[in-house]
């Protein structure tokens, strides 16, 4: 509790551009968000009145930056999970915690656990050698459900198979496309623990984000379709077009039972392939999510106030859109030289001023994610355009 | 321009809540408010990274934060004027100008020049001893433009009269209904400088609210209702219910061409009264303000951002509405006792999932602003009653 307000303090491990944006959102409620940077410079360090500095792996900057908050959580997953489950054996209010959280960290404990459970999951296996991961393509190629590996650039029945390092991959990094068993081979060799999952044969990628409470108290935005280029998210469109009413239920149903299943505590963004015979499960985040950016204009409550609440236990906020059709683009950092952000940025709102402009404050470095726009209106094709457009000035100067 | 981010820094004088709204808005932009604050405790330095505290009448406090801010601009009104001036002669760019906000200090200079150039103002005099005020009364009664003095509780023909205070009134304070000569009599004898207005028969209360650049870009958004109980604005309104499109053209052109001749840089909120007869200007207030609030939800650009862009002469945001009805509702602090802000928080949220809360981190004390809550929707009738109930439950825990 701050005394001077009379309101909670939160304290958010890590100082990206997640912690910056709760920060924006936690001013709202009355709070300040108090972060634990590993930099002053970085992306939240830059706007929180509250930072402390220090890394996400030291047990004893952890317990002293957990003094006095009223619930600690995370911008990203990679605390040690055993630190978490230290810091809430000590009575600090931690969310996820580390029960939960470690199916976001480790994507071998995920598949197994979402398996048991009996949520749709491509077909998978943890691997320890090439020849296990030929096994399993192997197995792909006798049960038929792998694509049709020349048009996907595999060289034989069952291949390519995708391996995942199970742990601490994003943004395409931890991800590998194995061609063949020499493929298989070089990477084993590496000694990265990996799993290695069926490519499916997707539409499209969807993603379905929920946060629940302590209480028990779960909320479910409208399912959204993620574009990815590259292994990174480049646009996300809400609602999800063309989605049956059906199958955004489904959706939802399923990142619900998930939350529940999980113990999550927070926000659960549930990242999906579609296919034809319908939706498997990818990736499991448990903290705001880049799927959800839409949400700070494009819902009644965004999903950083929403998580906020969640970990405080405050009841849920209302998850309707604020318009038929919202586009988020991430802009990323542009080849050097040319116009700087600030010139690109008029250039942009002269262009078209209901764009709306989220900057992170980081560095421009090629390929980096340094901010998004979103585009709200009531048609997605144009909606899409415009956000589109928005994210190239900002990214190329055009 | 922050070497950190390479996007402008922009200084704002004064801690209160309209400075952490602004920081709110300029973390969306890449940047870090930088706040002058009289204390670490005030509402925004409890929330931006930027704080230094110093008080506004203190020149060289002044002259040290502006240094490394691309544009400096103000929470408040309280800034001496000639200090305005004397930074803007060193070279600061500190909006608005001193030639511009000596209209929004000074209400004699404000009447003066409203008169001028033939904008609608109630009839008023300088005065300076209970004589002048005595006359103003007659002056009235002849004209016979005085609302009726029985009902307006005055003593006579061309009483009350609307008597300010010349410099430092806000929220009902320095504003008085002097009912007889006596009443005027007292309160000249304290020596504040004041001006006389005529009660003005007024329907209800408007406010027009647009922003300007240094390029000379105007912005208007669509005008409100503001609700008064006590002097103090309770609720707002946007857009106006039942006001026709002519005259809230006729207002919003008002606001843009007093902007101009006034060359206000940021924004510009007109206080005006609606009468059978027409529209006059109440007050100028040239800065975000609270009749702009709805804004942040409710308009595609918040007054917040507009006002940054406005004083970095980047173009113009997008003002259009977000929802048909948007209701704000301020919240002001209730009696001592009973449950605590967080505890009416859990409550509100219970009631109301889409209530949009914005707390300002003060403590609470009985009639001060501590927040504000906004409620978007289709209907305003129902819009109207879900904010007050917000309110009143923040305010009173009922």
């Amino acid at each position: 509790m701050d005394t001077r307000t009379g309101l909670p303090v939160v304290g958010m491990v890590g100082g990206g551009q997640l912690a910056r944006m709760t920060h924006q959102a936690s001013i709202a409620l009355g709070q300040s968000l108090r972060v634990l940077s590993v930099s002053p410079d970085d992306s939240a360090a830059l706007v929180a009145a509250d930072v402390r500095i220090g890394t996400h792996t030291d047990l004893a900057a952890l317990r002293e930056f957990a003094k006095g908050c009223d619930a600690v959580t995370f911008d990203h997953e990679h605390v040690p999970n055993g630190h978490i489950a230290a810091l809430a054996a000590e009575g600090v209010k931690i969310y996820p915690g580390a029960e939960a959280i470690v199916f976001a960290q480790d994507k071998q404990r995920m598949r197994e656990r979402l398996s048991e459970l009996g949520a749709p999951v491509p077909r998978w296996r943890a691997v320890s050698s090439a020849a296990d991961v030929v096994d399993f393509a192997a197995s792909l190629a006798a049960a038929g459900t792998a694509v049709d590996a020349s048009a996907a650039g595999g060289s034989g029945a069952g291949w390519p198979v995708v391996a995942k390092a199970v742990r601490g991959g994003y943004d395409g990094r931890g991800v590998w496309m194995l061609g063949d068993a020499a493929a298989a081979e070089e990477l084993v060799a590496t000694g990265t623990p990996l799993i290695v999952e069926e490519q499916v044969p997707l539409r499209r990628e969807l993603a379905a984000l929920v946060a629940r409470s302590p209480f028990g108290q779960v909320a479910a935005y409208p399912v959204v379709e993620t574009v990815q280029r590259d292994g990174i998210c480049v646009e996300v469109l809400a609602p999800a077009p063309g989605l049956s009413e059906e199958r955004a239920v489904e959706a939802q149903q399923l990142a619900i039972d998930l939350a529940h299943a999980l113990g999550v505590v927070g926000l659960l963004a549930v990242e999906l392939f579609e296919t034809d015979a319908g939706i498997v499960v990818n990736e499991l985040a448990m903290r705001p999510h880049n799927s959800g950016h839409w949400t700070i204009e494009g819902a009644r409550t965004s999903q950083f106030e929403q998580h906020l609440r969640a970990v405080l236990d405050y009841p849920m906020g209302d998850t309707s859109p604020a318009a038929p059709a919202v586009v988020m683009a991430n802009v990323l950092g542009g080849p050097a030289g040319g116009m700087s952000i600030d010139e690109r940025l008029h250039h942009l709102f002269a262009d078209d001023p209901g764009v709306r402009v989220h900057l992170y404050g980081k560095q421009v470095r090629p390929g980096r994610k340094i901010g998004h726009v979103t585009v709200l209106g009531d048609d997605m094709t144009s909606v899409r355009a415009r956000a589109a457009r928005a994210a190239r000035r900002l990214q190329e100067g055009e």
